[in-house]
């Protein structure tokens, strides 16, 4: 887990910052809630796999009150879990808003449009943009099916990577026209395993993922449509492998819902969206349409999304139908710095720093801290007298771009010097002429 | 632990935006550190206590592998724990600071300023005011002796809560008052337990207090000096206690350090403070001025704070000394809930619904969306054709203060509806008309 020093989170914020102005401009409020959530509620959805990745927290106090003998005995850390732990941390934002929905559904108005960003953690093997503890930026409709909302979202997410400078691709897919590929090949029951083998499609390639099918039990018939959709370079709703999905009743409504989307998206935001019959999302719970923004020449994916019909059902609260995506600011992060998308000018910053000469004129300096700081100007006084070298140092480390120097002589004159740090260039003026000189060099608000 | 509406978010973040702009222009930088930390560095300082307050985070995969046979077999919590846990959830944000000093102590400028602003976790019972995840915000400057720190620290906690709206006194004292009165009684030995004591004068009261010393050992000279200090209702550094308190070389000393701040503080600013020679902080590190937050008519406080010499020490650097305040969000937010004192306006909502009335016009609508959200209105449009009765009502419950109602008559005369929701209004209006009253009426920057 990572620490994030000031130029790091200053930079982190401006992605979150953008964000969450898009987010709001679409109607989106924020929640929050808590990191730890119970076992029950956050195993509720995954299988053992996504047990492996919770933090659990131990239960206060004596936690092995509840322990029982023998699976302490057997050193059974399977059985012995629900004893002594009930807590985890969010390993995503999606569980704690099913749950959050079905707790306050009664204050809630719906359609529900939530937006969330905070800390998930997952115990995985760190590896290269890829952290324990990482921040997700979400935003979710729940309780509409109307595509609508898709392509708002889809919208959000152009809106957000102009702003930030991102050039990237929406690739857009529908779950259904998965479950029609199945369908087609006689395998219904196995849309999970399909779906899992597909998604690993852009890190092993084609051979591969026909390889796996064929040990997983699928047929010649579904190695044909993957291959069919693998080398789809151009039109993909137009072409044969299409017209094969439309047979079934779910590939025919798939493809209209992509074909719905499409009509209603703005011109701008189209030439973003590449439809991908090939994307598969690894996660369960989609069940319509499904998003991942790829940037050329950075493998994984900065934000997705998708359609999912039944939430909130493991929580008692059946038939809410939702769609939702999700930023990954780490990666953003990262991308920024790749390609150097960062703005230069930096507002959060110390503007001034004023010189602590000697003691007899600490006091009448450090009242001008005060006259500056009343301005809105940043401004920092060094707190020592410190030698002229070493306060200036301190300037120039923490990129300070002026200083004040005021000694007795300056004070009593009234003319002050300042110096701009980046050019070296000293003037001598009084207070009120150095504010308006710090306020217009900086642009201060 | 709580979950957070949109209204409570806004407000919070209303909260935690007054304290980071207040905390830059005054020169700190914030750094943000993991949720998780090794428990060997959360323990280093806390004694049993603190330690009773940590949540453990159980180690990943079969975490009873290093377990000891024996130790489950006695079902002893505290001896296995350290074989089944590594990490805990950190309980402030000193901890962290000095840890993230210590290992970055190369790349950092001294004195070096942070602010951070994160929640924190305590395995408390949860009671009023008090919560087992709630957020703080600490300004700290390290490696810095210099009273100037605390003197801009008391004037970041007025700035602050001015800027609030909440009335307050910063209740200043200093830690070397303490170790005078147990130097003049000859218990120099027993200065922890004498702070632990006396920091419960508020709730328990003066005989209470008095009782609590003479079980912990204390004699008549302690139970003078503190009925002398609680008694003291005026000017406190020139009363007789005090004179008696500089009799040590530390009351001496501390007595300056009071006179000093007091010095120079500005005058609006001094008048908030009162000198407390009974403020006695719970936490051992503080080692000079120490403040904290009161105001009227709520018992605990809104902030607090003080100086300590060796909180990296435990970490392997010893010598420096630093000064730092902390805000609680959690008290601030509930005494501006309690004093109404949150801004009226509130920016951050949905600024206008159009409404979505049948198939023909929705793509056409839904175009005018775009153009409402490029001027930047915070704009939705509803996602199906529900009943106008219910969309109504959608825009009621999330106090959208504008509806825009235009079916295929009004698209095709250009001549919107523009409903105000508060006084009910209607208008007829072409688009660019509606976007101009739109942001006239909203103030929208």
């Amino acid at each position: 887990m990572r620490d994030f020093g000031p130029e790091q989170v200053q930079k982190r914020q401006y992605i979150i910052n953008t964000i969450k102005s898009v987010f709001e401009l679409y109607g989106f409020m924020p929640i929050e809630t808590p990191v730890m959530e119970n076992l029950t509620t956050l195993n509720g959805k995954g299988g053992e796999e996504s047990d492996k990745l919770l933090f659990k927290v131990l239960n206060s106090g004596d936690y092995l009150k509840k322990a029982e003998q023998q699976h302490l005995e057997e050193k059974n850390y399977k059985s012995l879990l629900p004893n002594i732990s009930e807590k985890g941390l969010r390993y995503d934002l999606t569980v704690p808003l099913a749950r959050y929905v079905v707790m306050h559904q009664n204050e809630l108005t719906f359609p529900f449009k939530r937006y969330q960003i905070q800390p998930v953690w997952r115990a995985d093997r760190p590896q290269k943009g890829r952290y324990r503890e990482f921040w997700q930026c979400d935003a979710d409709v729940l309780g509409s099916d109307s595509l609508l909302n898709e392509v708002e979202l889809i919208q959000i997410f152009a809106k957000v990577f102009k702003q930030l400078g991102i050039e990237m691709n929406i690739h857009l897919n529908t779950r259904k026209l998965l479950v029609a590929m199945v369908e087609l090949s006689g395998k219904q029951d196995k849309l999970t395993s399909f779906t899992v083998i597909l998604d690993k499609l852009d890190k092993i390639g084609i051979d591969k993922v026909i390889e796996l099918l064929n040990e997983a039990g699928f047929n010649a018939k579904t190695f044909d449509l993957v291959k069919a959709i693998a080398n789809n370079s151009s039109d993909f709703l137009n072409s044969e492998v299409a017209k094969q999905l439309a047979q079934t009743e779910t590939g025919k409504v798939g493809l209209q819902e992509l074909n719905k989307i499409l009509s209603l998206i703005d011109d701008e935001t189209k030439q973003q969206v590449k439809i991908d019959a090939t994307l598969a999302r690894g996660l369960d719970y989609y069940t319509g349409p499904i998003f991942e923004i790829k940037a050329a020449g950075f493998s994984g994916s900065l934000g997705s999304g998708g359609r999912y019909d039944n939430l909130t059902g493991n929580f008692g609260l059946p038939g809410v139908s939702g769609v939702g995506i999700s930023f990954g600011l780490d990666r953003i992060y990262d991308v920024m710095k790749d390609q150097n998308l960062f703005p230069t000018s930096n507002t959060n910053i110390t503007q001034v720093l004023l010189i602590n000469f000697d003691k007899e004129t600490e006091q009448q300096v450090f009242q001008l801290t005060t006259q500056l700081r009343q301005t809105g100007l940043k401004t920092e006084f060094y707190p020592t007298q410190a030698k002229l070298k070493k306060q200036m140092k301190y300037a120039n480390d923490k990129n300070i771009p002026f200083v004040i120097l005021a000694g007795s002589r300056e004070l009593e004159s009234g003319k002050l010097t300042l110096k701009n740090m980046q050019n070296g260039e000293q003037q001598e003026a009084d207070i009120k002429t150095i504010i308006s000189i710090l306020k217009d060099s900086i642009g201060n608000e």
